[in-house]
């Protein structure tokens, strides 16, 4: 009885298996392209691509930062492709930070698990501050683009997970991008108003030439 | 005198040469992207590209459901890749349905070209229905991604061509999706409140297994 | 036995409540904005808000052009603002034509209901020409911007439908834009090559001035 | 000294007032646009409308699914409009479920905090379903407009933060969008071929007529 | 010193590398996608791919329309592949203009440099022309995919740079589409209401056929 | 003669008026919507819409960094509003500096009109330095959201016009998001690394307290 039924949808279901891209899993090997990875084949996808379990742990926080984010963009995680959307998570030991940066490519939300955290971005138009001690299940956003950073604020190490509104926001860390490249000193400190022996004292500590 | 006229706009013609996509025809041959197929090569496109013949005559309704639906979308219709439109012919025969389904990619507006068809989506905010008998030459949109349905309410064949604001749409019939795979019956009943016999009933049907 | 079960769900309910914006129907009478106009409240739509019955019957084609463009467009068809789809009908006499136009805003797709229809598109990369006699079932699509006509290529009158990509999509009619405004002749000579004769002449035509 | 610098910057300064609209903070009270609400006027704007308490308690699983999911959308979180991003919060006790739903409007990724989920989808293209057991830190995505579930698959009370690539992305329910509301048992039983009994018993327990 | 810090930021900087697509300068070798060139190797990528030096030099104008038209899109100037932005430069001598055009794939801006330009575009929706003299340093625009033109208004050359919210908006020139292909003349008449001889001597002049 | 041609295309013609939104000329006086400001009405617009002459004049650069930046943005040019391009000018006396800034909204194509111009930006990827010395005619491309700056690398003044990829690109600059508002210098000093003396004298110039 099977048989008949079966044959009476076939039209409908080769319909939708010719029409839909539900998914587009990046093939890391493959091209990229303004909007992506190009696809994975389909039949080749499976279940794991869409499951990641790097999160699971926190980074190590034993560095300066006293602070670890882990990824899980694109190029960890290749189920989110194409969808606009991906995780971070973020531990912070006692004393820890997430230095001032900014994600050209997304907007953010942040989630405290545990501990306190105080988190705050500054707008572009009115160069105005918000910021705010968050508990435990808080959530804050930050809008796309703009500078912003996260301080453990208690006694505790502190969890957050954060969602992106791409799969690729990007990061752009203040630090790493005035002091740890080749960038000259002399162009540094005409373009930040910062002092020379501040420049030199943070390339030092970065890794930075020039 | 063609000549230098001709010489003049030479600069302008390569201009446009080099800048345009006036339209990307897909190479199902080659990788797909988040966006679509990548292109085939402009020298190679023909006015073949952008006409399809497909939709000339019905699919056969000779089925449990007594309807069909023929498809154009990028992977028939080549050249609406990358376009944002695409289009489908419905046929349905005497006591016919397109049973309750989604398109997750796109939006639809259906015109009825005869016979009279009964048609109606379900919101997602309120579970509110709308639903209305349409007649030859009335229109209906179904926004994207929500439940909707297409009954033949008259008493003779009814056609209909409906558009999608996607040329790959997707196409979810919600009892292919339950029925027809291996999803154990255990999480169909427990995911719909649906009885295990019924399950067992249309699994039956569909040829689903688990 | 529904009150308890009811409660159950009564959050997941108020949260699709609260979060879902299915449809955004136009509210005409409030502002436009750059993705489309105000949305009419929720609670005054009803199904007659997606369903429209103004592509039932032809327009009139007892015209030079013996052709009528019927739309369905966000400001006939409140329903679909938002959806980025629309429709609309042409009649083609015997003789007809629907002269060279562009849509501004979104590609078309045509499908021939009856009779022949002979149409065709300019690329603007190598002002390659498309163009191809459509019969019955047979669809063409048209990129969008890009200048195209449609002439019906047989003995009868041809009805065909177009959807198009943008429930907004736009029409400029080249005639109209060169000759039916205030623009002064000697600037649309100027700009078009075409004599100062044909200018008025088409200017007298179609109530030009200057 | 501040005076002469301050005065340098000026322009620079009304330069960036003038140009930026870094967030558009939902007016609620205002009108909707296809594109979220219209904003509420910068100088009213609070750091308080960027951070959202609403997700740090549960909510009530003492029902039928012993499940509840609480949002952070919109219209909750007014700071996320036009953002792109909204987060919900998932408590799933001991055998609790979230039943087969979609969300219309967006991807949504899921990380498990506590417990075991098992989570799924079902693909339009093949009907094929992709399901795992998460433990904790796994994350999980769930393509939009696809049917999907989540289940407790341990013997603690399970929670979950899921994300989402839109502001409102919306929740349509299977079983609310076919039980609760007053489309006719006929219509559903030709949709979905379900029995009618099967539909009746539903309807009785969601409170739906017809 | 630098040693242990660096460590410190190790998984920071992992997390950016992967993360971020900052840009994707074109690939002109590969294939072309709906939204853009594949992306060039980042590793390959240099400060020239973000330079370009083509407009410095004004193109030739000793020609019919006495203009010259220089583009920097996607195809000259990789790097803005993906970005949503192009340049061109615009030569105009005594007596030159730009003829009636449209771009189908973005908006433009101008800004006169040096010299006086008599610039416009008309509506679609009411065929009404907006034009005006610009003097050195105004600026215009001119909508997506609506017809406009660019006039040297002075007694010296005109120089203008104009800006495009595409790195690839296209250039479809009225006369070359209408009379620089094989289009049939009796095609062309049809659809303009242009008289023969007109369309003949045009074809003529600009090298079409048929 | 005239009256019934026009008659012929007045069906035609109703439907342009209908569909069509060519534009959306920002009315500041409305609300601002997630897309833009909301629309003037079409029948207050007029080609002063279009046309901005507030570039015309360099703005006054005797202050500290010798630089202004004269912005051409929806706020200030109407006209743009929801067409996704705007421009802005650049007057750079010699020892004239744009400091270290982003456009959270916007990528940046920059053309030097006078002058030369040491401009460059900074990968968020691999924190990578992209710069070089532009002269008269040189264009240089800075990508959506990442920290950029400009530099007079001549002996006279330069002047350069920016355009950007939205018509409200923002403009984030580095030492104003630091230290001109109410920041405490402790949080700065943890986010940055900036000693405190550096952060106080900083503070100190631009107005900042905390």
């Amino acid at each position: 009885m099977i048989l008949p039924i079966f044959l009476i949808f076939s039209l409908l279901s080769s319909t939708s298996n010719a029409a839909v891209q539900d998914f587009c899993v990046a093939d890391l090997t493959g091209p990229d392209t303004p909007t992506g990875y190009v696809c994975k084949k389909p039949a080749a996808v499976t279940v794991d691509d869409f499951v990641f379990s790097g999160l699971g742990a926190g980074g190590n926080t034993s560095n300066i930062i006293k602070a670890a984010v882990t990824p899980a963009f694109a190029d960890q995680f290749a189920g989110v492709n194409g969808l606009g959307i991906s995780l971070a998570r973020l531990d912070l030991a006692v004393g820890g930070v997430v230095p001032m940066h900014t994600h050209p490519g997304g907007s953010e939300v942040l989630i405290v698990i545990s501990g306190a955290i105080c988190a705050g971005f500054i707008s572009s138009s009115a160069n105005k501050v918000y910021f705010k001690s968050l508990k435990k299940g808080d959530i804050m956003v930050f809008p796309q683009g703009l500078l912003h950073f996260q301080i453990n604020a208690g006694k505790t190490p502190a969890l957050a997970f954060v969602s992106f509104s791409s799969e690729r926001p990007g990061l752009q860390i203040l630090d790493f991008a005035l002091f740890a490249n080749d960038l000259p000193s002399e162009i540094v400190e005409k373009t930040t108003f910062l002092d020379d022996a501040q420049v030199k004292k943070l390339k030092g500590v970065l890794g930075g030439t020039g």
